[in-house]
């Protein structure tokens, strides 16, 4: 597991985790799924799936004004990672933490938010906690099942593997960039930064993929995380025009915004990206045709273990993903520096 | 439900509560038990119970100092809400949100709280998530498993009914007033104020409670909302000498602390509090005997929607705990206030 040493927040999470023993009755190890899959005793077929999700930097940020984003993304961050380890939402349990002057209108925003995302997804809040504190901080935690042999890992890719993502990606850092370089509220409204839980697709998922993860911190982390896991790599397929969701691509265009960032910056949508083994993609494919769905192809698992960006222009850039993924503890909440040291990387790789 | 409206928190989860649709897969109504209770699909047997608890008020109001209390009590309070159904836990999920600056020795702290809570009640941390703002605060999910049959909720207690505590209760209110105080920390020390999560008791009443909820909020608090949730009252026996700790009593000797305060203040201590119908008095009794608990007799529910204390001196009292309940958030944080309008109350009652 040294590999994945090489970024902080996985030392960080691994500090905690040192801490704790771990349940017998759990079946992933550490880092190894986007939910803790868990024996119900006396029953031989399920796991309990369950997981924990904080949603406040992006709220102290900025990132998020509207309440209703605040709401949806809690209910989203949570159900995305059931929809990683293909299982099917119980419910969401919500605890809001809200400043002591906060008028109701905040409060019925955020409530409204997270009933819409529970209502998109076929799902409920099944109760909660309120809190008052200086900042707004919402936690929600999703509880699902899925069956033993179809829980979806992190782990467990070949090398020629395919790599695919479960739709168009870059709408989460097109809000970010957009936040970031001070464009107006109109180069990419936050109304169209309503990413979904792919449920469905986890749980068609459950009889093709080999590894699966959510691109909650975008899809060059969520490709750096699994090469650390798996201690195999990736060549990327980088067509940005096919890639990118259209309103992400407009973005981009009318901003001068370059492309790879919004693959490669922190702020994702909760697309699931996962590994298919060979001699199961016809299988893979003719399900997904027949369950309307249509899997964006990334990229094959390579056994170097580096993220291999293959460009347009036919070069191809081994890009150094902890230098990025690190950089918003190294500079210490300086969001210009963040960003200015971020593009800096990509020009030094050829990539703008 | 108009009873429940008199209670500022009450209405404020009412006016959050009513933006969401209700789970048709959902035991439990609204306020109606501490954990929520979720049919398991293909499981007639069995709900899963689940629950969620941010700690953060205590730590802002310097309540907790010590890193170990906070992560104890986060992982308690999730945990108790699981024994006051009557569930046993598969494990407990931990949202942790340090502020930027922390040192190492605070989180690692905090994690030896929740894991020394876990062990102590045999369970385990499952997982969790990390987060960075302004201050700390923590998030426990606890999830369980409970008969159908057997699980307990706060309604269902008749006239007549015996009430009880699982114990001696009164710590949580001492480290409070020895807080609010001003006292030296060894008038009743932090570490001293390590409450449990009364599981083995929890399962205990399965087969014997009527109604059961936990002090988290304090006896009378709790009194108080069961009160306006089966529309019958509370006669309690208040020989504070057999219902409080014996180093309350002490703390309350030696600062010249009135003991009603132990039963009455808002900072509880995760007792069970429970009622058993006379016919089962026997049984219950028996079988806690076989079990070796002790549970402390605290009266009787009586027709009338109040709650009477009995003292020694012979007289009686209703208390008005819409009054002390709403005084929270009356005083905005004004504490020396708060303290203040409160033991005017319990001197205008005779209490004190």
């Amino acid at each position: 597991m040294s590999k994945l040493d090489g970024i902080i927040e996985n030392v960080m999470i691994e500090a905690w985790a040192e801490r704790f023993r771990r349940s017998p009755g759990q079946a992933n190890a550490l880092h190894e799924s986007d939910s803790e899959l868990v024996e119900l005793p006396g029953d031989d077929e399920r796991y309990l799936a369950v997981t924990v999700d904080t949603v406040h930097e992006e709220i102290a940020q900025g990132l998020y004004r509207d309440p209703g984003t605040m709401g949806w993304v809690c209910a989203v961050a949570s159900l995305s990672d059931l929809a990683a380890v293909g299982a099917t939402p119980l419910g969401l349990l919500v605890s809001v933490t809200l400043p002591d002057d906060a008028d109701g209108a905040l409060a019925r925003g955020i409530a409204d938010g997270v009933e819409q995302a529970c209502r998109e997804h076929g799902t409920y809040v099944l109760g909660g906690d309120t809190n008052t504190a200086d900042s707004i901080s919402l936690t929600g935690c999703a509880v699902g099942l899925v069956p033993r042999d179809g829980a979806l890992e992190r782990t467990g890719m070949s090398p020629g593997d395919s790599v695919f993502l479960s739709g168009r990606v870059g709408s989460g850092n097109a809000l970010g960039m957009a936040r970031m370089g001070g464009f107006p509220e109109d180069a990419f409204p936050e109304q169209s930064y309503r990413p979904t839980a792919e449920l469905a697709f986890g749980e068609l998922l459950r009889d093709h993929a080999t590894a699966c993860m959510d691109t909650s911190d975008g899809v060059c982390a969520t490709l750096d995380q699994l090469m650390r896991l798996n201690g195999l790599g990736f060549n990327v397929d980088c067509d940005w025009s096919r890639l990118l969701a259209p309103e992400v691509l407009e973005f981009c265009d009318r901003t001068e915004t370059p492309r790879w960032l919004m693959a490669a910056g922190p702020h994702g949508e909760f697309r699931l990206l996962f590994t298919v083994h060979a001699s199961a993609i016809a299988g893979f494919m003719e399900a997904a045709n027949h369950a309307g769905v249509a899997p964006v192809s990334l990229g094959t698992v390579q056994p170097k273990p580096a993220v291999t960006l293959s460009l347009t222009s036919g070069e191809a850039v081994d890009v150094d993903m902890a230098r990025l993924r690190n950089l918003l503890q190294q500079t210490g909440g300086d969001m210009e520096r963040y960003v200015s040291e971020f593009r800096r990387a990509g020009q030094e790789w050829g990539l703008e």
